[in-house]
């Protein structure tokens, strides 16, 4: 049977190559099926094609290490029913700079999106400090104006390959250890993992509600590796928390850390328990 | 005297609104000083001609109720050193649409500020689902290919005027409490009031090390207004929390709380306590 992984679009982007990591360890793990995949024009769109059942599977970026959480992905899994996740990878990300130019001088505008001008500044600003940073909806966008040569884009070494252009510089990313994090999701109830994501509104804004919901982990010796705030969207100075721990949801630990939880809070979504990707295997597809 | 207040530019964005209320707030209070505004290109450059001394005054957003935290204006004031708060105000945030079109159909194209842009996504989707998103570096940036009427900006009323151009439509937010959360930053000490605004990073990834943290607060009553997490930039996983406490750091129960926190904290910053200007004033002045 053929199975569709939907993601950020289009060829040449990181997503899609976090989707072709995906893809290889599907088919890997269950060879009765094959896995195609599907571009799209948003992170909002491709997690709705799975919420309506139109496409299986989706891999969308929920976090990266120098930018931090990924608002559209958060926001949209709070907004939609029914998604889960089945794995999550960490993807390192190097960013290259692609233009026809014989000198960086010449280089006048930088196009890329701003997730990558914001993990480039320090690069860009000793490189290329008469260069404008102009946004663009992808890292593959600027690749089309590239014939002029006073224009440069950030993108990856693979789109170079891809689409035939040149790299100038590689890696330009400020810090080495840039990586994204990744999440495969479905409709499908989560397989069970190291790792169980959640995020939660509180029932009130007053001192030591938040407290009391870390105090449900902290009591059980679990350990939280990542708590993130959203704006509930209602009014200023509300918010909504996004949370992972270390653990599964079946463990009885976990359980009673999660029935404390549901009783603090005024709703709870648990996008149940999942295990990363082992890294050899993520720089084996790359 | 002649004071300079830094702000992100150009004439027209919302953050030279900002800027604007700021000047008449200032003037009132210290009629023997004038105060004239300067844009700048970004957010960093703004907040780093304080920093050294260039300009004794910023204004800079800090959250927005529907899209958060303005990582840019964290991540800066974790990077410099001596900027202290000497107030907030929270301004109401309606954008317009600006175009010469003569019926929705006809627009192809809508430019504005990413942040706008994910402000309005339920309005772009149902009124104009043909048109392509595009991001610019400002809310005004689109305004100069209006003159093509395929093409849309979204921007502010204020602006319409100043540019001379077409409203379309307005409001065009998702939700009608959208605004924004703006601070004054200069490097003399902050006056003291209502509010204290703090950045650190913990000394240990270990369960309870946050909990440690928030406990400072809770044993003594003092509500966290805001709690938001960065990351520290060295590796995944690894955080800095801001967070917003209500007190000012010259009461002897926030001082308490400070202390604790210190000695929890592997480096700990207090940007100063600081009053949110009243919002009748805003308003008097927008």
């Amino acid at each position: 049977m053929s199975q569709t992984i939907a993601h950020l679009g289009p060829v040449g982007t990181y997503t899609e190559a976090a989707a072709l990591i995906c893809q290889a360890w599907l088919t890997q793990n269950d060879v009765s099926n094959q896995y195609q995949l599907k571009p799209y024009p948003s992170i909002a769109l491709t997690l709705e094609a799975v919420a309506r059942g139109e496409v299986p599977l989706a891999i969308v970026p929920v976090e990266n290490s120098l930018q931090g959480g990924v608002t559209m992905t958060m926001d949209t899994l709070w907004r939609l029913d029914q998604l889960q996740i089945h794995a999550a990878l960490v993807m390192p990300i190097q960013h290259a700079l692609l233009s026809h130019a014989t000198s960086l001088e010449q280089i006048k505008q930088v196009y890329s999106h701003p997730q990558a001008l914001g993990q480039c500044p320090l690069w860009l600003a000793e490189n290329l400090p008469q260069a404008e940073l102009i946004p663009a909806n992808s890292t593959t966008e600027g690749i089309q104006y590239l014939s002029n040569p006073t224009i440069a884009a950030i993108s990856s070494q693979r789109a170079a390959q891809l689409y035939g252009e040149t790299v100038v510089a590689c890696p330009i990313n400020d810090h080495q250890d840039n990586c994204t994090r990744f999440l495969l999701i479905s409709r499908e109830a989560a397989p069970g993992g190291c790792f169980t994501s959640l995020a939660l509104s509180l029932k009130a804004n007053q001192p030591g509600s938040l407290l009391q919901l870390l105090q449900a982990f902290a009591d059980r010796g679990i350990n939280l590796s990542r708590i993130e705030s959203r704006p509930s969207k209602r009014s200023m100075g509300d918010y909504l928390f996004f949370l992972d721990m270390e653990g599964d949801t079946r463990d009885p630990l976990a359980q009673a850390a999660l029935s404390d939880l549901k009783s603090n809070s005024e709703m709870l979504k648990v996008f149940g328990s999942y295990d990363l990707l082992p890294d050899e295997f993520v720089r084996s597809v790359l």
